[in-house]
């Protein structure tokens, strides 16, 4: 089997280390990944400038290949140019940080996985710890080692994308798995304001992690709760139940 | 009623230029586009950098709001801290070629009207045109701020996102406007691979604009058969159907 791991937190972050460790128990794995940190590009790739591709060394052995663009952009050429052949898998991670809610919408860790899927491979999976210190990377690779392994168990005919997130737990402590939908509530945000060193005003992004009165079928509840988090994802952003509404629109 | 322009093309692009002068005829319109292009960002917000806000002068007078980051930047930034009340209306374009099928997730236009959506907006559109070159802005604008006019005229209780698509065609040679679906096929890509001047390769994504065999209700199609195309979108990404069939991963 052929395993493709990537990430938005860049190729020498932690938690591809630990991923790429524990999936070498499944397979062959090649890893194809930023050369630096991606956070909350989306789905973001890059059109109007080139991608340069270098061999990376990986921890515990090996080298991978960081590229100089968006986790979409690594999935893209690694099928495209880098890989003997079409992966098996792809994972992506381990994020440092939760992907729940709207945040799944900004999140380079999961659009790695939904262009994999995009791309036609079967299993895509993006892997994100609920922690922004103190992460235990060894036991998220480990609980989500044993997830895809799991999941690989089920043969499919179509691509199938999960969205995974992990409570930052010891593996006693966590209450269990839960199938879970994407929250689409708004998050509370607010600009910083603050005046530079040259007495100019700049805006900084603040407080975008606090929702409240959540459903419990959630993927953020649920990962509050101390449970696993998974959901499926797909890419057809139509919004089908508002089409008849539209019908007066069309001529 | 106050009315937001925004895009990714940049605002001081021909597009952006061509919808303000529309929308005065509207209602009350602000400005606030990014300072630079941002195609095919996606729905990348920045969080490891802050915004710069600088006033910009405006093709027909007036002045908007050029800031240092994406269009779903624009719309936070817009909302939080340069407006003077929410708007009514978010339209985010007009968009330098199409936004249909698979590149709707790619696109910084769209992004933009899901984005204000997502922030509680009422009625948010994204316009694009099918067009690289040679493109038509003035009667793009025209037939845009009728079919918005036509869109204002129903109450919305919940936030409605439109993704709509034009011809770069004459208003008579245009067959109509057609109610879609997003085309979800993948798109034939592949990479030039290059050699710069220093003799080292880079790669440069090529041929996204291609589908072959596309269902006549979808987004794409209906812009390639010369009619208008309008997607009803939203922004939860949880593949329901694929719910029940993977219960077994709960524990």
């Amino acid at each position: 089997m052929l395993i493709l791991v990537t990430n938005d937190d860049g190729i020498y972050a932690p938690g591809l280390a630990a991923l790429y460790q524990e999936l070498r128990d499944l397979g062959k794995v090649a890893v194809v990944a930023p050369e630096s940190e991606q956070s909350a590009v989306g789905h973001a790739i890059s059109l109007s400038t080139p991608l340069r591709v270098k061999k990376a060394p990986l921890v515990g052995g090996g080298f991978g290949w960081a590229v100089s663009g968006t986790p979409a952009d690594c999935v893209k050429i690694a099928l495209a140019e880098l890989l003997p052949a079409a992966p098996d898998l792809v994972v992506s991670g381990i994020n440092l940080g939760p992907n729940v809610g709207i945040n799944v919408l900004y999140s380079g860790t999961v659009s790695a996985a939904t262009e994999a899927a995009i791309l036609g491979v079967k299993q895509a999976v993006a892997v994100s710890l609920n922690a922004y210190k103190d992460a235990d990377f060894a036991t998220a690779a480990r609980v989500a080692g044993r997830l895809i392994t799991r999941m690989l168990e089920q043969p499919r005919s179509e691509p199938l994308c999960l969205n995974v997130n992990l409570p930052n737990l010891p593996e006693s402590a966590i209450k269990g798995v839960r199938l879970t939908r994407q929250d689409t509530g708004r998050l509370v945000e607010r600009f910083d304001c603050r005046v530079d060193p040259r007495e100019r005003v700049y805006y900084w992004l603040a407080g975008i992690n606090d929702r409240q009165g959540l459903d419990p079928d959630t993927d953020y509840a649920a990962l509050e709760a101390g449970y696993i988090s998974i959901t499926p994802l797909h890419h057809d952003l139509t919004h089908y139940p508002s089409l008849e509404g539209l019908r007066g629109l069309e001529k």
